[in-house]
């Protein structure tokens, strides 16, 4: 168990050692232990060692120069200059909140940028403002279309954050796929199987062995089967992909960079690096914000209060469980894996630091 | 086999001695019939009868005065005096478009409307702009959350357009829900059993039985249990519903009024009647539209060209299925079922009109 803020410092001193400025590495450190935080573990520190190769590889710019490439009252286009998406998004999305509050709504498209931790962390940023946030982000391609064995798309997510009175405010944050890769990997270590509809073999076959992901198969879009309805999760991931990286002008589909720094960038890129795209819709663009917060009290006390399948406690709302896993490991600490602090420990030494 | 321009000029017919001025009854009808035209049946003229009822129950106003309640230069909220959403849905996304050309992109909330028929017209209708196009609607509550047995939501689609150079566009139009409530209509018909996962029964047991829908049953989100990510419909559906109504000012989640006018409207009403939501972003507002267009052919392309899964012709491109079907639906005409002949039947008579 370690703390929330030992582990947020560590990553800020290991993001400073890359050459980022303070300023910076505060905030990727704050972006990225906000998974662990919130218990999306696979979001997180697990992935700073990662974040530490792509940089070595050059993939990651420490200390960029982000750029507004194009815009108009409502909108812009920025390059990120091959920034960390931990860094690119947070000054993209207050972008958009700054265009909001000019003309009722602002949107951002981010090319040449990386990964920018959980999308969840960008579209609540728009909530102290009385806004609705909006976050989407490509990914490296894992996820096959419905009829297709090959990995075209991202596990794409899309993270949307609404204001409320004194409800705690709805904030949805999934992958556009039927279960997150972090699931998957989980279930390689235990050796366990996974059901049907989270991920087919290299033929497009079905199978229950998180294994075949490695063995080139691929994940599965939101719906799992075609009868169950995953051509709208290929819908909803394709749709993720063209407003991040072809609005923006970065790789799309399967021209998406990697996360792993082994794996080679492809030869014939489409645009530049990995896209972004958020939002900021003024409340009070739309309706006196008061009214529009008390309306959503009253949608979330109604749908707390649903009427449950029996052996349920609650409906939830989206939210609820991360919201209720950040009070809990701010409190009690981030339980981590050995592998994790394995990973963790090795990124010290590299860099003459102390991991605890 | 009727043909298009006849059902189209029926229906137009129909709206007219419902009270409709000319041009609206000529929008109206154009918009219903697009869903015939797609092969959208259970959104097309098999409602005609639905409209007319709920215009007999004084729930649709003919000659609606639409009043913009709020604006800034992006966004703008629109009263639609209990238009038919056939017509106030255009109207509202034009408004949408003329406001992405002055600043970018445009926002358009939407309340006290009735249904809009297909979500995919109002999207559509950016595409010759060069915009992206998105519309969403609540509609009846339908749908139980995960681990609920009560009906909170409705079908609540999702539609959204990109133009391409040459390629025809990226059109993806679906409901939140694993199947559309058409389809199901269907089953029962036939007397067939529904795959698990589409519905479950009053007691929120999943179910085979389509007809345990109008027993109390719910239709589920998509996903279809929570192992499969049925949350993840659940946040899409709770989304559009926020984005429709909790911001317009319209009715949302069970409060949404019913489209059967047997079924008594919520006697604590949340606000006015049903919500839409429409956007328009102009492709220049984030880099030339040129260079977009390209981008999307090619991302058109390489999807196209997708390995498939042995057995499976060639993997799809949201848009396909409908564009080939108003192809051929325009050449040969619209089936229709002997259900909705007589349907229509009637409709002529109470107007004294001829239908065919």
């Amino acid at each position: 168990m370690v703390s929330y803020i030992q582990l947020r410092d560590f990553s800020k001193q290991v993001f400073i050692k890359m050459g980022c400025p303070e300023e910076e590495a505060t905030l990727a450190a704050k972006v990225l232990t906000s998974a662990d935080l919130r218990g999306i573990d696979s979001h997180g520190v697990a992935r700073l060692s990662g974040y530490v190769r792509l940089w070595e590889s050059q993939r990651i710019n420490a200390s960029p120069k982000l750029t507004v490439v194009h815009e108009t009252p409502s909108t812009a286009t920025l390059d990120a200059d091959a920034a960390l998406g931990l860094v690119a998004g947070p000054q993209a999305m207050n972008l958009a909140i700054e265009k909001a509050k000019q003309c009722g709504t602002g949107w951002v498209a981010v090319k040449n940028s990386n990964h920018y931790g959980i999308a969840g962390y960008h579209a609540m940023m728009a909530l102290e403002h009385d806004m609705i946030g909006i976050s989407m982000t490509n990914a490296s391609p894992l996820v096959a279309p419905t009829f297709a064995k090959e990995r075209m798309l991202g596990t794409n997510p899309i993270a949307i954050a609404f204001p409320s009175e004194n409800e705690p405010p709805f904030v949805a944050d999934f992958a556009t796929t039927t279960v997150a890769n972090g699931k998957l990997e989980i279930l390689q270590r235990k050796g366990e199987e996974a059901p049907l509809g989270w991920i087919q073999d290299q033929n497009g076959q079905p199978t229950r062995n998180p294994s075949e992901l490695k063995n080139g198969g691929a994940l599965l879009p939101l719906g799992g089967d075609r009868e169950h309805g995953s051509h709208k999760g290929y819908c909803l991931g394709g749709m993720v992909d063209i407003l991040t990286s072809v609005l923006s002008g970065a790789n799309y589909g399967p021209w998406a960079p990697p996360f792993v720094s082994f794996l080679p960038l492809p030869e014939d890129p489409v645009g530049q690096g990995l896209g972004h795209f958020f939002g900021a819709m003024r409340i009070d663009a739309f309706r006196p914000a008061s009214e529009f917060k008390q309306h959503m009290d009253n949608w979330l006390q109604r749908f707390r209060s649903t009427a449950t399948v029996e052996g349920e406690e609650n409906v939830l709302i989206p939210g609820d469980p991360e919201r209720e896993m950040e009070t809990k490991r701010m409190k009690e600490g981030i339980p981590l894996l050995p592998a994790v602090v394995e990973d963790l420990c090795k990124v010290a030494e590299k860099f003459e630091l102390n991991f605890l």
